[in-house]
């Protein structure tokens, strides 16, 4: 049975592919990314909060702007002479469509954060490890897609990450164990989600090295809900950010992965797998945490 | 004395004119802002979470461009054709400086959130409020800035606001409540802060009949710590966004008004004032919920 968010209290739609939280809705967000960070306490990662734009030098590091220049945004001032600014603002700048032209513009040297976990890797850039680190951070990240849809695809979302920087082994227990910890939860609760091996949505990608070798050795493996809609993602990056940000742990260069949760898509899941109203879900989630009393919470 | 932000545990300071906080630095950001939603909740306000994006022909109803153009910063997206995300994905796209040379762009509708309020007035246009509404939100907001400053001065920051939107008497009523409740609260911690009437920053503004008004007849008043740094402001917009947006109160356009918190300055007048270390904070700080094991605190 689709669900029909239209009539969900508490989720207000934009056409511009944005989403309005409030009452009901708004609280669920709350209570999903709070049991993301009782799981990221599990071991003991120290919580980041990071600004909304990150370098476009740093991501050019990462050959960003060439595997995926279709999903990208910028954020972009107006160039800052009295000049322009007077132009700007003498002039009718919106047309009937909505659209501003803006003219002449200030240099532009950030991006809209496209993935949380990115920050870590700035921030740790150059460093030499003493133990592994287990790290966490919730952000609003930014994809400009083709199409949107209420929480299951929007230009603006939230993704709350749970990352570990080490070595080989020391990344590939701590993606295990939380795999683990996740089937373990969903098989619980009972929400029908399975696990799929997938590739990152690279622009034209059969002419992509890094595609091309995601899909000899896969590094990313989705949690799909009703065979459809990936809520999250377990994501193994082996050496590439450790080689590219200069991290190293134990001599050479470290290892890394993540395990990511898109919050609207998990509030969906739940919302189509055990109805609209929080009152009536199974008493499970209120054991998890998740229902009971939402109305008053804060 | 002056507080070196660079010592403090916990902020982090890019050159871009951004924050990372982490470890006590959160903590103390989650803390104020939860004081500032118990102050929401004791007037009922109805909490919403709105997209970091508002659409562009909303602000043009305010006149926003013309009054703010020095401060507007924009989400940009490039062109979808394949030929120019081919073109742009292939070339060298980052200078020396750090700098994206975007080429040609996808049209331009929407504008990154400049003050968290706006939104209420866009989702409630064109409505006839048969009560007073009490409403609440907490955003990101972006203004571009000559310079920046950690926690004082950032092109991205954290903004609270409690808003009335109702008849007149409704909102002033509802902004003297608030103003007696804060300096109450001011005075009890002993943080020394001036109630000063301010305008808003206007580009050109002895151009602009908006700042002439403004300065007739002040309808902005700041709360101002150690003579210099606005935390935080109690605005009144009589009718100007109900006539603007066609909400209605007893068949008039609606007075709205808001009490809005800088939450990062907030942090930042706490730590000149207290000290970095919150473990020697004055224990009223704790009976207010601000203080108190910080280092655990989630």
């Amino acid at each position: 049975m689709a669900l029909d968010l239209k009539k969900l209290d508490g989720i207000g739609w934009q056409e511009n592919g944005q989403a309005v939280l409030s009452g009901m809705a708004l609280a669920m967000l709350r209570r999903l990314d709070r049991l993301f960070l009782l799981w990221a306490g599990e071991c003991g990662a120290e919580e980041y909060r990071f600004p909304t734009f990150i370098e476009a030098g740093q991501l050019h590091k990462l050959d960003y702007f060439r595997s995926f220049p279709h999903l990208v945004t910028f954020p972009v001032a107006l160039d800052t002479s009295p000049e322009h600014l007077k132009e700007f603002s003498r002039s009718a700048v919106i047309d009937e469509a909505g659209v501003v032209q803006l003219g002449k513009c200030a240099p532009v040297r950030e991006v809209l954060t496209p993935a949380a976990c990115y920050h870590f890797y700035v921030l740790f850039q150059g460093t030499e490890l003493k133990t592994a680190r287990n790290l966490t951070t919730v952000a609003t990240c930014f994809r400009r897609e083709a199409y949107y849809r209420p929480l299951e695809r929007q230009w603006n979302f939230t993704m709350r990450e749970i990352v570990r920087i080490g070595a080989a082994e020391e990344v590939k227990d701590f993606l295990a164990d939380y795999r683990a910890r996740i089937e373990r939860f969903l098989s619980d609760i009972g929400l029908p989600v399975a696990w799929e091996n997938a590739t990152d949505p690279f622009f034209d990608p059969s002419r992509n090295p890094k595609f091309l070798a995601q899909k000899l050795e896969p590094v990313k493996t989705e949690m799909v809900f009703g065979g459809a809609l990936a809520i999250g993602s377990i994501n193994f990056h082996r050496n590439f950010f450790g080689e590219t940000f200069d991290m190293r742990r134990n001599g050479e260069a470290a290892f890394s992965g993540c395990v990511a949760f898109g919050v609207e898509r998990w509030l969906y899941a739940f919302l189509s797998r055990f109805g609209p109203d929080e009152r009536s879900w199974p008493s499970v989630l209120r054991s998890h945490g998740i229902a009971g009393d939402l109305a008053n919470d804060k």
